[in-house]
């Protein structure tokens, strides 16, 4: 696929300064880029590289002033990294709606449903009584067990695998190797020591819009269900556990980790590498430090807390630095006992 | 599958109350279960919807005293929570059981020897000389390498990797993306600052009953083997390391990691996200808090540590406590300080 | 494959003592090792297994004096451990380099070129305009996305996914499930409490000798590369972000997490569990112990830090020391306090 600086313009509403008839076919950053490739120029910073790169077009702010003549056809546009953003976002669309059909061999159960532009990856495998929407794409070697849903435009990277009765929202994407509806970890401890598996019936919802990294695990529901909701974006490597319920536009970031049946709410933020103790509820709003160790529920909307356990951020970011002190402190300590002992023997 | 009410009081000794042969063909809880499916009531608290769920059926304890008329059928049994799990593992197991014969296309080495019952799904891999005993049933996209073995009634869930030599026992469950096999982590440090492989030939034994979640990864050893013990239980995302040996009715919680060589004793509980290093040993019952990370040996049994590096448990928490107040200890010592230095100047 | 003392003797550079024909075919621990394997003998301590062992050769340092005879063929050497290791080296070579052709059903795209001596297994899937070297090794499973290169000799082992654009160099192991190129976690924040997603339009550069182990995760980078220079060794389930350099021969231990366009120096060794903010730098040769959290750059060559947040590895190791003793510390300080008090009544 090739496009001219002039069909660009159209697309993010800029004005071309150059040749409107030059192509470009894929995208390079300003200092790195070839001919044939489109860049763009947000930060005044890298401006130098302006009229050195080898890019074929740049988009810039409609502000910029030249300092010297460049090779590069421009384009000016208000803001020049939400206009290359957008037309990234519009190619890999593009990209993405052309991907259609059935690549072989591949299981299909002949009871599920199929939508249409669906694309079917080579050895990925679909249960009974699936329904996949349309525009649903799901790479090869994907795993849809047997009544899942999945709704229109989601994309299903290689290798993921979706237990059986799990339901997938409009625009979802997952990506590679991510597990989805594997048994929560429920176990009865008996007498003699061993542990008797409790069933895991339930399953996962996840919701519209939402995007999870790669190689993560979300556990079906013991009974019930597990909830991604709307908008939520789990980075790689995380865990759910069952029961859990992670709020609307909640953000959590890699290796972090979500303990049985507790209750995130919306708009919260947990670090990296972050867990959270089971069976309690973290407020809208929350941000939880990279590493936290979430102990207690976070009732109070918006607190930000750090530490393992986790306190309230500013006063916990106090403790830590008269931590780093405490040899200093002792040796305070250590002066004042001599200085008291030697008080007393005065007095 | 649909089972009528007197069919299920007899599979747990229960007495019906209401319509004998009222259907029910799948679970739900109480407060959300449909007809056609059968609940449970176990806690009072839940009572109030013994009178508007719809469900069809509802497992209830036999002392129960109903306020007014239900609609479903009831079956009374001693303890409601324990008959419904029963109930569970029952069906869990008949569908199990039901998945038998292998889908295409699947590839099975012709050196491959199966047992009685087995299920291998579409596009799993059966190395050379595989050995796979009765009721064994592996999902698709599962590779099992040369030369592993895995006995009778254990369960391989999709796009598992078993890695050569390895060996699984009786009634194991793996769950998705799990890896067992891959190489320890050995690298010598050579002159020039490079690293050289140091080849691990050993395997991974996973003994009977044991249940690993999923994209877990358990390392083979140098040589010799990496054990997981009877009836231990690892949670998702789980590492171990080569030449670990995780002991009988141990449970591990997720995002833990064990280094390599490290032996840890019988009914140990791992808190999620904990890590241990390598070389050292943890006595039985040992119980280690999330997030902890054990640098030395435990050697007291029943011994339960936390905080990283972790400390005896009663020990960690008070430290915990004080260090919460450090500004205010400083503040203190601040305090004393002036004093001291205007009691002296007064002697 | 059987091998004879005098052909083992000659690979290794040592002379056999006893029958230079007997044959073995596998390796074990002297201790474990059963007729027709070879076994060694390094560290003095295992001495009394040389003459109980059913090891049928054993390679032993060369100025070994036998206290009675033994059964086993031996060979000395000038250092036995060095030896087995390198025997074993050059077996697994042998080994790898006997795989070769393509397994059925497998998917590779008539635009891919393949190298001589290449190993594609069953349900490998191939892309368009892959590039694979000489005597690269594919498992089953593996996905190799479009535009992809491999270079000579690299082993990509069963269920791995490398998405589109990204490139593998020469005698790279990447073992069973890890993921390359997946999105890096961009989003921008919304007016209404949303997230836009940033299209990640980079690849990811793997060079040459890297090993990854198992279920990792590395992110394409936003624009630009991710990349993992020569020689550097990554463990099992670690997390590396969009935009991150890691440097030549850098080891990362297990479940250590690395965030989005930090830049690791060379010979950087970080622990198991540790995580790295985004947007720093690490000096060559720092050390990182397992668990902490690198909040800022580290400048300094050869820092060793520790603790979540990370300091300097003396001295917090010197205040985890006192922050052990802090609830006797406050006694102490109620203790003068009460003195003071007294002394000041006294005065």
């Amino acid at each position: 696929m090739q496009f001219s600086a002039a069909q660009i313009a159209v697309l993010i509403n800029g004005t071309v300064e150059g040749n409107p008839e030059v192509l470009v076919g894929s995208f390079g950053k300003i200092e790195e880029a070839v001919s044939g490739q489109l860049s763009f120029l947000a930060n005044p910073k890298y401006e130098d590289y302006l009229y050195t790169t080898s890019a074929s077009i740049i988009i810039v702010n409609d502000n910029l002033e030249l300092k010297q003549p460049v090779t590069a056809a421009l384009i000016r546009v208000k803001d020049a990294y939400s206009a290359f953003a957008t037309l990234l976002s519009k190619y890999q669309e593009l990209k993405t709606q052309q991907l259609v059909g059935r690549q072989e061999p591949s299981y299909v159960s002949t009871s599920a449903k199929m939508g249409e532009g669906v694309f079917i990856g080579a050895f990925a495998y679909i249960g009974e009584n699936v329904t996949i929407g349309n525009q649903v794409k799901i790479f090869p070697q994907v795993f849809i067990g047997n009544n899942v849903t999945i709704e229109d435009n989601s994309i299903i990277h290689p290798g993921v695998k979706i237990y059986h009765d799990c339901k997938i929202g409009r625009q979802v994407t997952i990506h590679a190797g991510t597990v989805i509806g594997s048994d929560g970890f429920g176990f009865a401890p008996q007498a003699d020591g061993s542990f008797k598996k409790v069933p895991q019936i339930g399953n996962v919802v996840v919701e519209n819009g939402v995007e999870i990294g790669a190689n993560a695990t979300i556990d079906r529901a013991t009974i019930g269900s597990t909830i991604i909701k709307a908008g939520a974006k789990l980075d790689n490597l995380i865990q759910v556990a069952h029961n859990v319920e992670v709020g609307n536009n909640t953000v959590i970031a890699a290796q972090a980790g979500v303990s049985g049946s507790t209750k995130i709410g919306s708009n919260v933020m947990i670090g990296g590498q972050a867990g959270i103790v089971g069976h309690i509820s973290i407020a809208d709003g929350s941000k939880i430090n990279a590493q936290s160790g979430v102990s207690k529920s976070i009732k109070l909307p918006n607190t930000a807390v750090t530490g393992s356990p986790a306190f309230d951020y500013t006063s916990a970011l106090r403790s830590q630095a008269v931590s780093r002190n405490l040899p200093e402190l002792e040796k305070r300590i250590k002066e004042l006992e001599q200085i008291v002992k030697s008080l007393k023997f005065e007095v």
